[in-house]
């Protein structure tokens, strides 16, 4: 039975605390936050202790922390659960800075223990299957990704201005899905974006909508659209051109109910957002992990991946201003 | 916090002992079955003590039992669980025998404790989400209802001869789907059957292709098509034609991916059998009967709607033998 | 080059006339109608003659007519057309009494020309495509169809009163379609039928709503349902489940745009009606018309199917008064 | 009644002469081709006379020409017939050369003849419906608009050779399309292109395989996608996400049959190139050419237009060299 602490008592640790006591190899020992009373609440619905951080990564009984604290603190959790011995789950991003995230990346390597980086989306089932199909030569050679990733609503303008920024934390996602169905990294980004969503959102030095091209060694091209706002719902979708055919990952609905009137034929909204749509894929996150570190293979999405999808993220924010071509090489 | 009995353990007792143990208000004391290693299994798995039937109806320490044993041991153990005091969840049919069901109950009306029967299909999104619109008014009044009600592949033989037949092993599910949309029992029935899938199933005197016809006392028309073999899935769709339009539940698919190739546009297949379908629908329904149970309401599906659509199971019988429509004023 | 008269000169015979004048092997000779204006104004659009039906019979210049006048005047002009020597190409229905089309189909079939009956749905690229794939095996041994057949609107209460009723007017071409898709007549019929979508139909000793179970001698079983209104617009679906899956032709869209909002995902409405939805498929008529008769081949759709397809509708009528299953044999 | 001259008799001067002969109010008088053949097989098949393109241009009786010869006789043939005094349907594009065309757009403006260039896409009824959709408010204000744009198979290499390029050939379309949709040029082009499909194509010096990201001046922004290989058909869809929806033209299907097995859900594929998809277009925009030149109004897609959308070929060429974004005005 693996022994886990959980940093952070926010939403996303609150699925995570679901997905940690569900499964039956492994048990939630402590909770920490910085406020008291999150850790509380979540350590109560889970039977689980409230500790500081501290204590969490000092205990020799707990194997493994999850890390779902604010994203500044990712590195310096990671260094030191590592050093202590203990296996990792980090949400995404590793860290705003990529600088950062290379030493931290240098540092876990030395700990040898397993991190992974929380993309959740490499778990949907959706996605996976589109991968296996694509794996299995069933289009042939892939030749063309498209990636439509829009929020349902944009978060509140005080989030965006510590976010990073849509490319470090919105798009992140969509560059490691990229990496994930292609294969490998790409060799240079174009950036194109602009605040039209929201003005706030721009005032804030920040953009809300945005297409980024990647190119790749072999001539393969990928297109990554991202809005902050879909009012529908939101809209997670993947296609891949190949030389055989088309894959298409299209949306989950919220039910299969058809209505035809005078007005037209009306179908379901995609499921709200990403507690709705990617739920399974948390615990099929999780269950990944706990394989990784129990049987000792490597964990499916490493703490490179994460340092990877971040180069991608600078380069596009580069991009975005220069109006010119980055080659991941340079970042 | 409910305590609740379980009676049965093979499959479906399964899915409900999951159900139980998940739900905040309620807990699994105690499984029975005829066969120890079946209750062993399912007791140790959820933490619950295995005990004789007998044993769980007398413990007055247990406030309800679910019915989960073969179909001819309904009627008396509802019975006996009511007259114990005891909430009941029985899963479909009551019985085989529409006299038998119907001297449960009355029975089970003199004990005056909740019994609700095991309809699981009310509570699936879907049918929920098309119910709720037809209430709505969405299409304005109702007029023909079609179900289409297929299973993946035929059951066993050995298992058809004691199944009571197709109608009332099977169809059942969708008499009472018919009731549920329509909000009243119909005033007569046609049926039209034959063996056209096995002919090991003709040769065991049932059907496996059924069409049945409902008339209404107002005039609506509803239909209901059962094939015991759709080799694509689970094939569970439901659509009703009203004044203002048409509502239509489709099927739930395994996934969203999409593959277009020189053959055509490939999407996957409907899932795959009633536990992946209505695994949902079944916690829906424990919570339902928790709730109708603890705050002393009615419970959403009663003795009476399982005796009902045992009664036009019992007129689909007859006409399919007859080749006439039987009022249902005369089962 | 096929010289041809076309008798009536109403909306389906302005169909017919721009068919026959845009085939390549076939000219429109003259149009007659017992409105001279209305054949006025088709000869002048396609550049043909006015003629009385007599005259256009007489002609031997003319080598075949079809025949789009009112149902009652079809035996008598096909027997005197054959007499004439030519091909006919027929609306439907053959009459209204079973009796006189039967003496109609002697006559015919004494004189030994070509005799073809417009169920236009049989060239429709969708059901034909479908029952491609049924005859390549594509979906194994047909065991259970499905037709489902709404009109739009219901016609003025004038037309239902002289229109034969539901069964003889509609439904018939559903009966064509299941013969043609069956590849054989059913065994007996059993039809529950009412008046629900307007009461002046009822008043006027018809039905509007209805549903029409078909038996084959193998076991076979069809389902057609029947309304006289679907106000999303002409829903004309067909699906049969076989041995090996599930084959279904759907609706054709106005148009293929998608919109997502708040309120949900809605694509456009079915074709409005058989104008829009059938038009290729009279084109397509036309052409077999032609090519058998100029071939000599037979007919694709003979004044046996017409008979056929009528004696259904008998079968139909009786056993929805008598609540009972009708042979076809006895009708 | 228009009397037309048709300049060219290859295949897309055959969908031409189709529309031209079958419309009411216009004639086709003559056809040229510098293969007398060609010429003399449209001649005969539509009724009409076989000259040489200066014939035409000369006489007086001719109202206009349709001009579907090579492309570097576009501009050359668009002076003269207005200068001639002729209304002009000119096939896309307008040149190959930037600068020859604004020569021409100069010269044609001079003459004061209508001159339409044929974007047939324009007239598209699901790109029409969208349109109409989003004119009429039902996304809100769009922001960022797609175009995935892919042919079924790339054409030969001696076409390709003399094509202009993907961009100047194909994406022309798309770049109207853009124009169309958006109302209004785009500020800047950048683009990523590669030769991955075919490595002939790539070194005949072309690419098969571009993404394009335009910016316009208010923040909008919209991304076009072209491959020269889709298997499974001409996949032409475009979609819009505003800021309150989304709107989406999805591909024609070559009928609606649905087949379920145990392999999966299969449709049909996408109509599989221009002339299945866009026939209806065709005809709809000689009506729009016919109204707009008879009835003294503007063209629905100018010479303006044309050589609006070359200068955006002329800068996705240049971008895709150059990796940089590319403003339009500096073109």
């Amino acid at each position: 039975m693996m022994k886990v602490g959980l940093l952070g008592a926010g939403r996303i640790a609150g699925v995570h605390a679901k997905a940690i006591t569900s499964h039956p190899k492994s048990t939630l020992v402590a909770v920490s936050d910085y406020l008291p009373e999150a850790a509380q609440k979540l350590a109560t619905q889970y039977g689980a202790e409230i500790r500081t951080t501290e204590e969490i990564i000092a205990d020799p009984g707990i194997d493994a922390v999850l890390i779902a604290t604010s994203t500044d603190t990712h590195c310096d959790l990671i260094e030191a659960a590592t050093a202590a011995g203990k296996g990792v789950l980090c949400e995404k991003p590793v860290d705003l800075s990529l600088e950062r995230a290379r030493v931290c990346q240098e540092s876990a390597a030395r700990n040898g223990k397993p991190v992974m980086i929380g993309f959740n989306r490499r778990f949907d089932p959706n996605f996976g299957a589109l991968k296996t199909a694509l794996e299995a030569g069933e289009i042939g050679k892939a030749e063309l990704l498209s990636i439509t990733s829009f929020d349902p609503a944009p978060p509140p303008v005080a989030y965006i201005k510590v976010s990073g920024g849509l490319f470090r934390d919105m798009m992140i996602h969509d560059f490691d899905m990229a990496n994930f169905l292609m294969g490998t990294a790409p060799v240079s980004v174009l950036a194109v974006a602009s605040s039209i969503v929201d003005p706030q959102i721009g005032a804030a030095g920040d953009v809300d909508t945005a297409v980024v091209t990647l190119t790749y060694a072999d001539g393969r091209i990928a297109v990554i659209k991202n809005s902050r706002r879909a009012v529908y719902g939101y809209d997670q979708r993947v296609e891949v051109l190949g030389s055989d055919g088309l894959l298409q990952a299209q949306n989950m609905l919220e039910n299969t109910v058809v209505k035809s009137t005078t007005q037209g034929v009306m179908g379901a909204k995609p499921t709200y957002f990403f507690l709705e749509r990617y739920m399974p894929a948390y615990t099929a996150e999780w269950t990944a992990f706990v394989e990784a570190v129990t049987e000792g293979g490597p964990v499916p999405v490493s703490l490179d991946d994460g340092v990877a999808a971040l180069a991608m993220a600078e380069a596009a924010t580069r991009s975005a201003k220069s109006g010119q071509s980055v080659r991941l090489a340079d970042v």
